[in-house]
């Protein structure tokens, strides 16, 4: 009898994991736009609809765990834009490139722990196969107080 | 008798807009780049020539209106750059990502109404259904002390 | 007898070049993706293996020469992982974005002349008809304490 690899639904079922609403903007610009076979995500906040779910800046206001929490939160909900945007998760080829952006003090180093918690989230919902590059970089601050923001570049399966 | 869509030009002609000369680069890089069907423009400050219209950090030196027309002046160079490189700004599909990196404070957290500055005038000009993706922070420094840099990528029409 | 333009191959090797190992990761992430006809790089420190060969800011740390030597680090790490990846720098068509961002404080300015150091690199590598588009700006903090880290995305020859 065949075995099949577990789809990205299928990994997201076995994780237990509840998506979120995806968010909605709050400017003058679209959650998604697909160009040829390449998904750009607007910036995913750590936020529940228009409102950030924890505010600071990591390094003084949160610690590497507490930002790890703000990172895993703006990952979901970039998945659930994602499954909005192309109806499911399993039309995700792969994932190009993810940034992180930290508001971090300037003493801050340990950025690529804080990402991970986004990068790993992918990592199992996607796939070994189908991890991304990554940007990691401290900001000076993010729209409604977020500790984090992510890019996502995607690439759709045709 | 058919209605036509008015074009970009028609949009830019109607809003009374005179695009300023296009930036030319202070380094080693060029302004724009095409590859395939995507238009990577250079990081757009809000300049005339070399020199920084307004200096200074978004939340200290300058508010939020101060902030927006230093974002418009930069969607200008944006639209100026693009119309040199394409010779038409009616050959814009629509835009896929807008970056809003703004020089601010650790405190700010309005960066979303100053990012709408820029949006909102592209969307003016492409229209509704060219609206861009967005990524917005704040950063600790810009170039020649200009309060705002945008990232711009858009597609262009075959 | 017809003369042939020089390779990058052949130019790194007029330069005297000798490329670092290419950097590994140091998270959930990998170092390259290609998608379609583009390469996306991951962020590009100034390392040697896991270790920062220099770490501080621009403006107060460093000055502009000890930022533009960080910058042409990170740039020979690019071009070690984009040669490992392709197998031969000859099959870079262009380089399509260079991203350089600057751990800076707030009233630095002249992060051009710092970037430089990276694009100059590249256009000497690569050639004239090669050159990128920028974004350069200045962030709170950067993985390990590098001042820079490069984002790079390439054009590969099919």
């Amino acid at each position: 009898m065949a075995t099949t690899a577990p789809t990205a639904e299928d990994r997201l079922a076995r994780l237990g994991i509840c998506l979120p609403d995806a968010p909605t903007p709050f400017g003058a610009y679209v959650p998604a736009v697909q160009t040829g076979n390449l998904l750009f995500l607007s910036g995913m906040l750590a936020t529940a609809g228009h409102t950030a779910t924890v505010a600071g800046t990591v390094g003084k206001d949160l610690d590497v765990t507490a930002g790890r929490e703000a990172a895993y939160t703006a990952a979901l909900n970039a998945l659930a834009l994602a499954k909005k945007h192309l109806g499911s998760l399993n039309r995700v080829g792969r994932l190009v490139r993810l940034g992180v952006y930290l508001a971090a003090t300037p003493a801050f180093a340990e950025h690529p722990k804080v990402a991970d918690a986004a990068s790993e989230l992918f990592r199992d919902v996607f796939g070994e196969g189908a991890v991304s590059t990554r940007l990691v970089f401290g900001v000076s601050s993010l729209p409604l107080g977020s500790p984090v923001e992510l890019e996502v570049i995607m690439e759709v399966c045709p």
